[in-house]
């Protein structure tokens, strides 16, 4: 047995049934050890940046761990926008590059070690990566391969997860090793509650204390619950306390849109009625959220300026950071334990009477809803809103729907109704254009060939569309939607509001240009279908939906629409623009709206 | 006067008539400083990885810096494989990454360096490219746009050039600066030559006096005499010391094929003939090459064994590196300065009695051609160096070539014939798939929108394949050959050697696959040819090279056509494979062959 034989068996070993890669000179001897297997399917890409987020979206579809390989030098360096999607939103990944041979790298010989390369395609990728993985580490020699291989996963899995990279010199790769001599990884004692100070049963206590007392609370549940296979307790939590729910955009396919106790999601482009009860509430509890401005909006010390704040983080660090936000009670634990044991304790919850809150609670998420009636008259295109929404009613509680950035994603965040058991997710934190194809692509064969409902966009599309190669060799059934509206209109909608509406690099009259996207979809060989306007809306949804196989559709939107609603930078998170008339905007408030916000001249 | 406007006066300043970009939130500020600006052209291309590698080609072919600019996070890292071709190549060129405003980001606030992510698509680019960079740098204050730039571009010029990153915060791109009050960079003094021992002087005087005593001597130049602007210098010490010439790929532009005193480019992959003259001279005076193991051949110490050797590189981490092959005397300088002053001791050369030698050069030559008339006799398919040879011929002297990576990256450096004038390169060191098409875009530019042969093969082209709107959107007169071989002949070869002929992940039945090339090209609005046999070959490239504007060429190769000669692992470099008959190898050794070689049972 070679050191790749075992590589290979150790990915088995992992739930891995596929891995997604480009072969080169520095890897084609671990992949020959591919050959004639069975328990594992390659996955050839045309560029290395699908494999990258193939595997990041296979591993957060799961069961299975993502892995991508790549050769050394560009190999490896195309993978790296795809290991930020997987560091910055916590996903457990596993990244493999070839090296070129020890012998043969920089510092091998003396008077070496400064040279830029010394062999063929030598790239230093493990320092490059360093920044932005949990573990970067080449092989030092072959009996280690057991140590390294366990160690990494245990790392990317293990605490708040995320990327590992595995360095494979050439030489190594065809090493013989007797599997039962080597030395294994003897993973450290899960420290799942790392708190310092008061015990996780006292404040687990303190939590219960404030929930009971507090008039206006709020649950607020963030990725780090999904990514601890919270997702069970934490509805059984709900479903004890009782409180309105508002959900993170890492979370946002946590609970479905009917969810009587849902108010929806928070943040920068939040739905107005979960961004009024998260400024409202007396008391927030935080479980797995890293807060990030994009929720709390862009001044943290406005966030829920009113109420107590309980933050669950399994990543001691993000307690830590102090931005105006300061927590009540910080609670450094995974979100399963920490729900866990709150359950069991529990029982003596006395639920206080909060109805005038709930109902308050329920009737902002009726009385903002995301889509507005003037939306659908929209005549020469289809509206991005109504499009999200038509979308979301035809399709069914197993879709899994991916989105790209900008524009398109927060059309889908805001309007998108999720039904329960549907996934939906993007790469939130790296947030790169051209994620959600290639993802689409990883999170399909997760589930063996599946249909995958991709969200994308006409500059994002572009950047991985090499790839519909691979869709079409493997016939995967995606149902690629592309929202085009000539040019990008978050950026757009940026520049409107400071930079007097140049649209420098971001529309068609500014050096921006697409080709016709179905002509490239036809020429790779995809079904299309083209969605002009809302008459046909449904009927091609469906047509879409109904056909076998993987379909290209394109839906013209409105090059002019906008995101709306959006906090502007200075706003509290309570006042979304386009402005509320002062009137409505004080009729929402039960604590007292900051004195700029009452200045501010409506912009409805 | 905003940073940002100061920014784009001083690219220009630097010869800078064209930006690569796309832009995004972290930088759509400093864009706006491109509106209405005449002096400098902004380029949108479709991904990031295609602006970094036009703006290193734009540099290749000057006379301005390649700058290419993006956004935080993704728009940063999809940067990074183009920034390794300029740091392995030695090409100065400027990256410029927008980044998050100086406040939200990691460490600005207590507790918040251990987070991942502070502010939207905040990326620690910085550290990130280190690796692979002369000087990665954030701006630290606004008052220092001047010094950091300045500083920033002097880096990647002087000395061993390379690229630099400059990343640019948000909030200060839009700050008010007055130009005149800036600090600015003090160069060091140019330390030209920096040679530890002997003086220059002395060096030349030993160098001089090791050129009139050898008996069988030969000059080597490397990309450096490029990069020194020394070419023409190195033509008149050419003319002047009369001896045969060897070139590295970098290098292969520097004579026309048919100068009487070239033998060839010699290496792994090296003209029998340049291999042979390598290896029994008795003198090696190496410029401006870094003596890679892809030219020496992966034993160094069996390079130029029989040569005393004489090695000048700007960089005394490539002089001081040990692999076996050791130079006898060590000139640690700019190529320029060199030539400069061996030029200026060069009357007290006595030039040697060399004819012989100079004769058997020559032989070599002729008898041992990259085409053979064999290849001509193809009738099913093209064959790669037949297309080479032909492409040339009916090339003019003033064209750029610029060639991928693989199999047809091979066939162009062992069959194209320069003619004086015409530029060819490819990015050698990192050598990435996908180089040469984006490259093409940038060297066009360069040269104000000139035509421009862009050499491709099927798996490289997709790797960028998204930009050619870009070529379609600027009329960009590219000829882009694709040489079509349905696969990976590179790899294919290295498998038939090395793993039994197992094609996992390089051949079509083995999960690799392409789509209809021509489609994909006619989709985006590309005109197209197919070249499909020899008989079409010459006049259908006419018909490529006659046409106006863009053309996308495929041309069908044989699947089975493989790089002809190469050096096999462990063999010396005179030794290349197929193997000669042992007679007609040892007719060609003047020193003795190694008893391995004779040993070699011949394969032809």
């Amino acid at each position: 047995m070679t050191v790749s034989d075992y590589l290979f068996d150790f990915l088995v070993s992992q739930g891995i049934k596929h891995v997604f890669l480009i072969t080169g000179g520095a890897i084609a001897f671990a992949l020959d050890a591919l050959h004639g297997r069975k328990d594992i399917e390659y996955i050839c890409v045309a560029h290395e940046q699908v494999a990258a987020m193939a595997a990041e979206a296979y591993s957060r579809v799961g069961p299975g761990l993502g892995c991508a390989i790549a050769t050394s030098g560009p190999g490896a360096t195309n993978l790296i926008t795809g290991i930020c999607c997987a560091w910055f939103d916590s996903i457990p990944a596993l990244y493999i590059t070839g090296q070129v041979n020890t012998y043969e790298q920089r510092g091998a010989d003396p008077g070496t070690k400064g040279s830029r390369q010394i062999g063929f395609q030598e790239t230093d990728v493990v320092s490059i990566v360093k920044p932005v993985t949990k573990w970067a580490v080449q092989l030092d020699k072959p009996e280690n391969i057991r140590l390294v291989l366990e160690k990494a996963v245990f790392l990317a899995k293990s605490g708040r997860p995320g990327p590992v990279l595995f360095d494979l010199p050439q030489n190594f790769q065809r090493v013989k090793i007797d599997p039962k001599k080597l030395p294994r990884f003897i993973p450290p004692k899960k420290k799942l509650y790392a708190d310092y100070g008061t015990s996780l049963s006292g404040k687990i206590n303190q939590t219960l204390k404030l929930l009971t007392s507090a008039q206006r609370p709020v649950l607020v549940f963030g990725t780090g619950v999904k990514l601890a296979a919270a997702a069970s307790q934490a509805k059984i939590l709900i479903k004890k306390i009782g409180i309105p729910v508002i959900l993170t955009w890492g979370a946002y396919d946590l609970l479905e849109k009917t969810h009587p106790l849902l108010v929806g999601s928070a943040g920068v482009y939040g739905n107005r009625g979960a961004n009024f009860a998260i400024q409202n509430s007396d008391l927030i509890l935080s479980i797995g959220s890293r807060l990030d401005t994009r929720f709390t909006g862009g001044k943290p010390s406005h966030f829920g300026r009113a109420a107590k704040k309980i933050v669950v983080d399994i990543d001691k660090d993000e307690l830590s950071k102090r931005r105006g936000l300061i927590p009540d009670i910080e609670i450094n634990c995974d979100a399963a334990v920490f729900i866990g044991k709150l359950l069991k304790k529990i029982q003596h919850y006395k639920k206080q009477k909060i109805d005038n809150w709930l109902e308050k609670c329920a009737d902002w998420k009726i009385r903002y809803p995301a889509v507005l009636p003037q939306y659908y008259q929209e005549k020469k295109f289809v509206n991005g809103y109504v499009f999200i929404k038509t979308l979301s009613e035809e399709l069914d509680s197993k879709s899994i729907i991916i989105s790209d950035d900008g524009g398109h994603l927060t059309w889908t965040m805001q309007a998108f109704e999720v039904k329960k058991g549907q996934k939906l997710f993007s790469a939130f934190g790296n947030s790169p254009m051209g994620y959600s194809f290639p993802a689409s692509i990883g999170a399909s064969f997760a589930l063996g060939k599946k249909e995958v409902i991709c969200i994308d966009g006409d500059g994002s599309i572009q950047m991985n569309i090499q790839d519909f190669q691979t869709v079409v060799h493997h016939k995967l059934p995606l149902k690629i939607f592309v929202l085009n509206n000539d040019g990008y209109a978050i950026l757009q909608q940026f520049q409107e509001t400071w930079l007097g509406g140049r649209f420098v690099a971001a529309s068609f009259n500014q050096g921006l240009s697409n080709p016709d996207l179905i002509k490239v979809a036809k020429a790779y060989g995809l079904k299309t279908v083209l969605i002009r306007n809302h008459q046909e809306l449904r009927r091609k949804i469906r047509k879409v939906l109904k056909a076998k196989g993987p379909v290209f559709c394109e839906v013209k939107i409105n090059p002019k629409q906008r995101l709306i609603p959006k906090l502007e930078f200075g706003n509290p998170l309570e006042d979304l623009s386009p402005h509320l008339s002062r009137e409505e905007f004080k009729a929402n408030m039960i604590i007292p709206p900051l004195a700029e916000s009452l200045e501010v001249s409506p912009s409805v």
